[in-house]
Formats: C-alpha cells, structure tokens, sequence
C-alpha cells in the first residue's frame, strides 16, 4: 500500500519553526519515504491512494504513555471521592469481579476512543492482557502492553511466569505495532526483592519495565519510612532505572530524584489530568526538562479522567503548568506538542520509530481539519494543535501505513457492537445502576 | 412554533439527582411548558416539530459568562508570553487598529463556535457594539452586551454617552434576547469618580454592570498602594456593589473580599483556563461557593484560552479547584454543571428566564449525543457532561425556543462566509503573518 498526503499543511515535529505549507508525506509499505514540499514529492511514486485537502494539517499521531485502556468500563462510575474510597469501595471491587471478556470489550472502546482523536500509539498496564494485545492488535493501532505485576499479593511469583508467558507470545506481533513491556505496579507493592526478580526476567526477555512512580504524597511518606528514601532512590537502588524504564506519574520529585531520572534516562509519562482529579499534585514537568528527562503524555485510565483524550491532555498540562509556575512562558505550545509525540514515543522506547514525520520512521499520522470556527483564523498550527483543537477534529489516521480513521469514522471497529458489549459488560459488574446511570 | 423533545434523558439542573430518563420538554411560543417524563407529557400538545433519539441528553444551553467575543480574531496569534509583552507588543497594537467590520467578523465567528459548543447565552464586553450586537441578534444566540470603558482614557465621557445611546437602541431587542450592562474595565483603568459616574447612569437606565475585577496580583499590589485596600473593598466603597454586577475574574480575594461579594449579591464570572494560561493565579471557588456567591463560568477572550468551549471550561474548573485544594471530592460535577448554567445565568441577572429546564422559562435547550466511544458506558449522565463530553458532542441547539443548530450543523449563520471574512480581517490586522501562520 502507496500512500501520498499532498497538499497538506506538515507539522513534523522535528523543529519549533518546522512547519511545511502545501507539504506532503508519501508512504510505502508502512513506511514514511517522503516528508516535503508537495511540489518536490518523489515524481516516480505512484500512490495507490491520494489524501489531501486544503486546511488539513498533518502531524505524527499521538502518544498516550500510560493508561488503563479496559478501565473504560468504569468511566463516570466514581468520581469526586477520596483516594483510598475511591479505589476501596468503586475500583477495586468492580476490578475483582472483572473477566477476560470484559478486558476485550473495555479495551476495544479504549482503542476506538483513542484512534479516533489522534492516538495512534498507547503504553497499558493492566491484567488479561492476551485480550488487550488481541483487541489493540483488531483496532489497528499500535501500543506497549505490560501486565501489572503486585509484588505482594500471593501471585505474584506466578503473575512473572505468566508475564515471561505473554511476552514471549506478543512482543513484537500485529507486525511489529505490539511492543511489550514488564508492569511491576509500584515501588509500594513491590518490594525490592521482588523488583529484583522482575529485572532478572526483563533481562532475560530484552525489554523495560513500566512502574507507576511517585504519584502521591502517601507513597513517599510511606516508602521514606520504610526504607528511608524516595521511591525514586529506592527504585534506583534495586538496579531498575539501569533497565529502559517508564514511569508514570512522578508527581512527587526531590532535585535529587530528578538528576536521577535524568542520569538513568527514564522516561516519565505525565498525567496532569488525572493527577488534578484525584488531587494528587502537580508533577514538575519544566524542571524534568530542563534537566533533560524525557517526558510522555498519558491519560491514565478513564476512571479517573473520564475520557482519553490526548488534546486535552496537552491544554491541561501546558496550562498547568504556567499556573503552578505563576510563569505564562512556562511549558510553550510545541514543547507539549513534543511531550505528546516523540517524547512519549521515546519514553515506550520507540523513539528510532515513531513519534515524528521523518524519512524512515513507521508511518504513524493523523490529519485535522483546521476550517471550523473554533480552529479559525489559523494565525499558528502549533498553538491551535494544543491550545484550541479537540479530538473530534481528526479526520483521518494512519497507523503502520494503514488508513484506520477515515472522515472521523472507524475503518477496522464496528463501533455499535463494542457500545452494545461494552454496556452490557459494564451492568454485570456494577449489578444496580447508580442514580444517574443510563445503563 | 411549537416544538417537543421526546424520549431523551432530561438532566434539568434543578438538583444533584435530577435526572428524567424517558423524559420530554414541550417548547410554546419561546417558552418552556412541560418538563417532565414522556409519558406524561400533555396530551393535547400538537408540536411543529418533535425532536428525539435514544442516548440524547437535554439539558439547559451553556452561559459563557465573560468573554471578548470579537478577539476570535487574534486566536493563538500571541502565546506563552507574559502579561504585560502579551498586552503591549501583540494585544493592543492589533485591537488599536480594529474596525467596526473586524468586530462584526469576529463576533459571528463567535457565536458560531459558542453555538456549535452548546453555548445559548454569552457575557461581551468590547467596542463597536452596535456590531457585536447585530451578530449576535443574527446568529440566534443569547447576548448581555456591555461596551468597556476605560475611565483614564481622553475619551471617557464620551464613552459613557455611546454607552447610553447603546443600551437605549439594544436593551431587550431581538425578543429579549440582546440585554445591557454598563462596562467600566476594571477598577485600574476607572478610577472612583468615574465609576461613580458609571452607577448614576446604570441606575438612570436601570441595568447592571460588567467589571474585571481582582484578576491579577499586580492588580492588587497597584490598588493597595494607591487607594490603600483590595479591588473589591474599593468598589464597594464607590457604591457599584449595590448594583446588580457581574464581577470576571475574582482571582485574588481575601476572606474579607469573599464576605462583600456574598453581601452585595456580586456575580463572579471564574474563568479558570484564562487565569491558567496567563498565570494569573487560582480562584477560590470552593470558598465563594461556601459563602454562598453566584458563580458563572466564562471562557474569557480566544486570545488568551484559545478557545470558547464551556465542556473543557467545566472540566478545567473542576480539576483546577481539586488539585489547588488537594482534595478530590471539592467542586464536584454538579457544582461545575450549576456553575455553566444556572449559575452563569443568576450571575447575568437572567437567573429568572434561562439557566434551568423549568417550566415558565424560555426555552434554550441543548441535546448531547451520548452513544460514542468517549462517552461510553454511560454510569453518570451529569459526570459525563463535566468530565467526558466534548463540544463536539452538541448535536441541537435550541434559543429562545428556536432551532438554530440541527445535526451539529448551524441553520442561522453560513460557516463559509464567516470563516473568509473573518480570515480577510485577521490578515489585514496582522500585516506579515507569523512562522506557523497559514494564514
């Protein structure tokens, strides 16, 4: 499959300034082999299929580093509540009742939520994770996958074997778009002699290792008294962060933990939307960069978001952080626009793949239509990109060089059959709808 | 013109629980005649047009409760730049050369994003209102429109004369849909003796007022040191409080400011991405609410947000005061979604014709599509709006009991004309177009 996007307004994101007028991107076989003016594009190529359209803007896709994607089926089940009763009396007991099939459905909506605003790429961690790589594998779209391990709970010994199990059968499928990963959940229910055996078996397999890290107060007070550090040293210490690693969240940072992250090149996936729902705090994400850390964009589960949205996410951190900073400089347009692109696809290790529009990466693109109203007049793409677009702005998107999203409608995902199991899923495990449900 | 919504779910905003599944409103004359279950609904009602679908919510048109409405036209032309720079070097050079035409242009373009986004009322204070008026009596929506005054400009007086001349010709034209209020800018640029000047015409003409009030800590700082109190104990003490007001901004307040504003009955319009993106600082909503302030939600300019969309400006109230707070369960969803209806409407002095579904009331009325990925399942109807829903999702819109917009397309205004015009001004304003420009 030939495909030539011509006549397009390029947003590369390899520059601040790199924006090409009337550029082109021609694609061969999965592949980007032209990103240019339209009138230089490759005269020999012959397209087996022309996108094009004046006002359309075409960017790298985007990057959800860390979700929940099956949590979808919890989406407005609980808000507005503490914490601890929010996962003790909602989450947690829904999660228990949750089966395989339930996984499937809650992560195909995931996926057809996500590819049709502009995500082309999502990091997940979660459990049954076979009907995770088969549903994002269905959906076309591309996405690093790692089953949560809990290091404490009675399993967890067999959670590995299984883990080794699911890489061994995944890493790598769906032609190269599943990438696996191992989920050690966190530093506070994992302790280090379990982490130790989680980067035995990542050796072992090749791959990184995706942990939630310093997310709440509560988790640094509690590792500080346990082992007398932040999660950050305390995990640096087990020898982890010498793996690729990918840490979400890291809201709660010491100057000391930051030189850390940037020494060891973590990547961070940071989550400003649910880190302000569930109160959690405001991660430092200008001085991570400034220290050179490599930082993602994630939504975190729909749980505690409620949407996946990837364009909010970039609005709700830029803003973030001008407020927090009491600096309106602070966190401009296209450095959240890198967040969402190539910094996440560095921070899943897949940055030599993804993440731009350069001759030779996998062709991963979303076009947006910029004529409507709350897109006009187009005095700076970059800045309509993060600050005024919205999901439902995409028109069309491609993953692996394939059309998956065409004129905003799905091609590969029959949307009424994953609404209709997705709500029956979701009455089986909530028994009585609340007060305000519509199920 | 008689219209009936049948078989949608009804959340009226009269209460947390209130939510009619079945439900039905029944529109006469403008005029809201039933709320209620659809079963219910008053036989002998003969409609013009019944409007329905499983899986739509209706629910009160959105107030946007301060914005600029015209400054669409400079929508990310200036970003992540300072104050006082934004201001000075991008802001007033392009407002100085604005004419009557651009302003017309800019409003249309407004209130065409506004009621694409289930936005029925919005709060104006700029110039050339005699166009901003026109454009909105034409595009359908509902408009309480003040022209600014700046009290230390040479031409003070005479703006208070076009004031009068302005409210005469537009207050309660177009059916009652256009309203007036004087617009004195804020208490930095209308010192006592001219706001004093203010209320004597305000209450000649029997209409309230529209002030920027305590946005900024400069703000502040120059008010203490000049008048030796806080913004809002200085126009207290002028008498503009006992006026009906509507108050944006209300960033920095102290306890004692809280207790005026409760007092006096003050409107506060929060705008909390605005004050995010120029790092203004953090509303003590939480506080006003407690104390049992009005408070609206308003999107402020497109300049400084970059949009004019209340679904994002609700979600970003509601995270901004958790986060700020630390505690997830503060401004919860129902709180936000009072706030961008009723609230915005109590705070306009509407409170008594919209803000509601309500028997008695006019009839501006919005119908969501709930059956979508990102709104799926649907656990809580009132999280979802707050939490999930996009602009995008507005798929009716109805104003003083007109459909102005059908299937998410606009019946009043031609997109296509609005988007030239408004194009041909932007380029005549800026001259050279910037970098990202494509214009």
């Amino acid at each position: 499959m030939r495909i030539l996007i011509s006549g397009v307004t390029v947003v590369p994101v390899t520059g601040p300034a790199d924006v090409i007028r009337d550029g082109a991107v021609a694609v061969d076989g999965g592949e980007i082999v032209y990103v240019g003016p339209s009138a230089q594009a490759p005269g020999g190529f012959e397209a087996d299929r022309v996108i094009g359209g004046l006002e359309m803007v075409a960017l790298p896709g985007l990057v959800n580093a860390h979700t929940h994607a099956a949590m979808t089926l919890f989406r407005s089940y609980a808000d507005d509540l503490p914490l601890m009763r929010w996962l003790q009396d909602a989450i947690w007991p829904l999660e228990a009742k949750l089966k395989a099939e339930d996984v499937y459905w809650g992560t195909l909506l995931a996926c057809s939520e996500m590819l049709l605003g502009g995500t082309t790429t999502f990091a997940d961690m979660y459990f049954f994770m076979d009907r995770v790589a088969e549903a994002a594998a269905e959906s076309g779209i591309r996405a690093s996958l790692s089953r949560g391990l809990i290091g404490v709970a009675p399993g967890a010994d067999k959670a590995l074997k299984e883990s080794r199990r699911f890489v061994r059968d995944w890493h790598g499928k769906a032609n190269g778009r599943i990438t696996c990963m191992l989920g050690p959940h966190a530093p506070y229910t994992c302790p280090p002699e379990y982490l130790k055996k989680v980067i035995k078996l990542a050796e072992e397999l090749g791959v990184g290792v995706h942990i939630h890290l310093a997310e709440t107060r509560q988790e640094i007070e509690e590792i500080q008294k346990r082992y007398g550090c932040s999660p950050v040293a305390l995990v640096a210490r087990t020898g982890l962060l010498d793996l690729p690693v990918l840490a979400a969240h890291c809201v709660h940072l010491s100057a000391e933990d930051i030189a850390i992250l940037a020494e060891k090149k973590t990547g961070v996936a940071h989550n400003p939307e649910s880190n302000m729902k569930l109160a959690s705090g405001i991660a430092p994400v200008v001085q991570l960069l400034e220290a050179g850390v490599t930082v993602g964009l994630g939504t975190d589960g729909a749980a505690s978001n409620n949407n996946l949205d990837m364009f909010e996410e970039m609005r709700s951190a830029a803003l973030l952080q001008k407020v927090a900073s009491g600096n309106p400089e602070a966190l401009p347009a296209y450095a959240v626009l890198e967040m969402a692109t190539i910094g996440g696809a560095r921070a899943l290790g897949l940055g030599d793949k993804i993440g731009t529009l350069e001759v030779g990466k996998r062709a991963d693109i979303i076009l947006l239509n910029l004529r409507q109203p709350h897109l006009w007049p187009p005095h700076d793409v970059v800045a309509h990109i993060v600050y005024a677009a919205r999901a439902g702005d995409v028109d069309t998107v491609i993953v692996d060089g394939e059309v998956v999203v065409e004129n905003g409608k799905l091609l590969r995902v029959d949307v009424d059959t994953v609404l209709d199991n997705a709500r029956r899923c979701a009455l089986r495990l909530v028994g009585r709808p609340k007060e305000r449900s519509l199920l």
